[in-house]
């Protein structure tokens, strides 16, 4: 399909060093709604992914301060509610942007789970930070009472709450996103999907799915709906212009226009930071290889740019 | 369209005195998917709307709980989080109770916004209470420093938030998602829609749409929903078996089998308490004049023989 998946990140939804206000997300989103429209005006399908690290963070840190009067909610559904906060947020934003260029598509957010093995060896090996930072005393009590995996991090003084971030290995709207798309309507609405990288699930031996305690990495769940829609291009919009090699040293070098040989080279070598441009690497690749024609890392002031070949990190197949 | 909306709230979503966590949410969805499995194994379109009073509720009083660390979000905000949470919900335990009575489709929970009229004349005259219960030297503090209209239950002992409760005048997803039942994938698929009567929002003089702190009657929403996608069977599931004339009085009788004449002239007559079952009467009454076929109100145990013309108040057309 002659389509684009956008995954938004980090400046697209809150300013950082923000207050985390919802009127500062409205103000970002604003900021970011006009490129989608103009990618939408070009004809093209758009579907729109989104991250919801410091959303999750404020509810977790919710469940907490309120855990007196309302009992606290897993992380799963936690994410369903992100996924309902943002996805409003696009469809209170975009249309206005759409309507602007003259593009008659409605914004439509479906709440998305993403399925993961139970059997993965994150499960194992809990690595993603989430939440706010607690003292040593609090750690040693959420550890015992909680049965937490705590990580003390240095570099910001406190401890934090780890915990898996398992592959995404299929998201279970896909098919029937897919079947609306195909029905001809593609060009008709925006769907805004997989936030967060999708609700981690995992399928029992019932053949029931059950939402775990972890975070999937949103990009990689992004790579995820862009594979099972048929999507052409996967845009993953980010803090900074592109990805760079030698990051943070003398021989810096940032990346346009790659080879796929190239960024899995690059990519082999270690170059791209974990948790960091590394998973959004790897999900372009994966994407390339299962079919995908355009990938591109790259800003909101670029974005447009970027799509056309004409800034960012891009790997073109044709 | 040969289809039914089923508009799910109290039991349904959580046990009347329960403890408001999420495994008796589960527990009582668990109770209530098998009868909404029975009505898609009938061939017919389902879809699915649900109040949100208490699961808001918890939110806002988390919102105060947490509002040290965490910015406060707005009621309509909320409204989008609690859709989806319970559409998630949804997403979860209804699949299993539809492989088991063999029916394959897939269930979709679209955030839903609601348009009402900036000038509903209930903006000025707020009349739902929201939220949790106050001391009467807090309710001056909120008054004075959040401009909230506060109103002093005597039976509860308490003073309460009031909100607005406007008329749903528009569904603003609606248009979208009838495209997609009507091609064709009206039975591939289950769509939760419109949770909470749908989040409010009001049209601005430059055709912005913009959320507004009020709550919208769900069953009036749910009419609305069931009007625009054209459906002939709207069902309001609610704690008792049906509607009663002289509710409380010793002359009072439960509503079998009605026309639309009679239902009206008890409504007309002010059997049906406002803020309780008036609404749904009432919204029941909207979807007939406006087409519908057959509208029944009834709880879960009946929901099936309802439908079936067995049981439950049900007025049908034809």
């Amino acid at each position: 399909m002659s389509g684009i998946l956008v995954a938004l990140g980090g400046n697209a939804l809150q300013r950082s060093g923000g207050t985390g206000t919802w009127e500062e997300a409205r103000t970002q989103m604003r900021a970011t709604v006009g490129v989608l429209a103009e990618i939408a005006a070009s004809g093209r399908e758009l579907v729109i992914a989104h991250g919801n690290g410091p959303q999750i963070g404020a509810l977790l840190r919710q469940n907490e301060l309120g855990a007196r009067d309302v009992p606290a909610r897993p992380m799963d559904v936690l994410g369903a509610e992100t996924q309902g906060q943002i996805g409003y947020l696009v469809q209170t934003e975009l249309p206005p942007a759409l309507r602007r260029v003259g593009v008659d598509r409605s914004v439509l957010t479906v709440i998305s789970r993403t399925e993961v093995a139970s059997n993965d060896p994150a499960f194992d090996h809990p690595t993603k930070p989430v939440g706010r930072f607690y003292s040593e005393e609090e750690a040693r009590v959420l550890r015992k009472q909680q049965g937490w995996i705590m990580r003390y991090d240095g570099a910001r003084g406190g401890w934090r709450r780890l915990v898996p971030s398992p592959r995404p290995i299929a998201w279970l709207e896909g098919p029937a996103v897919r079947r609306l798309l195909e029905s001809g309507l593609g060009t008709r609405w925006v769907p805004v999907v997989a936030g967060g990288g999708g609700i981690p699930v995992v399928r029992r031996e019932d053949g029931r799915y059950e939402g775990v305690e972890a975070v999937i990495d949103k990009d990689l769940g992004a790579s995820l709906v862009a594979r099972e829609l048929g999507l052409d291009t996967f845009a993953v919009v980010t803090d900074v212009p592109g990805a760079a090699v030698s990051f943070g040293r003398p021989t810096e070098r940032w990346l346009g226009e790659v080879t796929l040989g190239e960024l899995e080279g690059h990519f082999a070598r270690g170059e791209f930071a974990e948790g960091s441009m590394g998973p959004k690497v790897e999900a372009g690749l994966q994407f390339l290889r299962a079919g995908g024609r355009r990938f591109v890392i790259t800003d909101i002031p670029s974005l447009a740019r970027a799509v056309a070949g004409e800034a960012g990190t891009r790997v073109r197949l044709d």
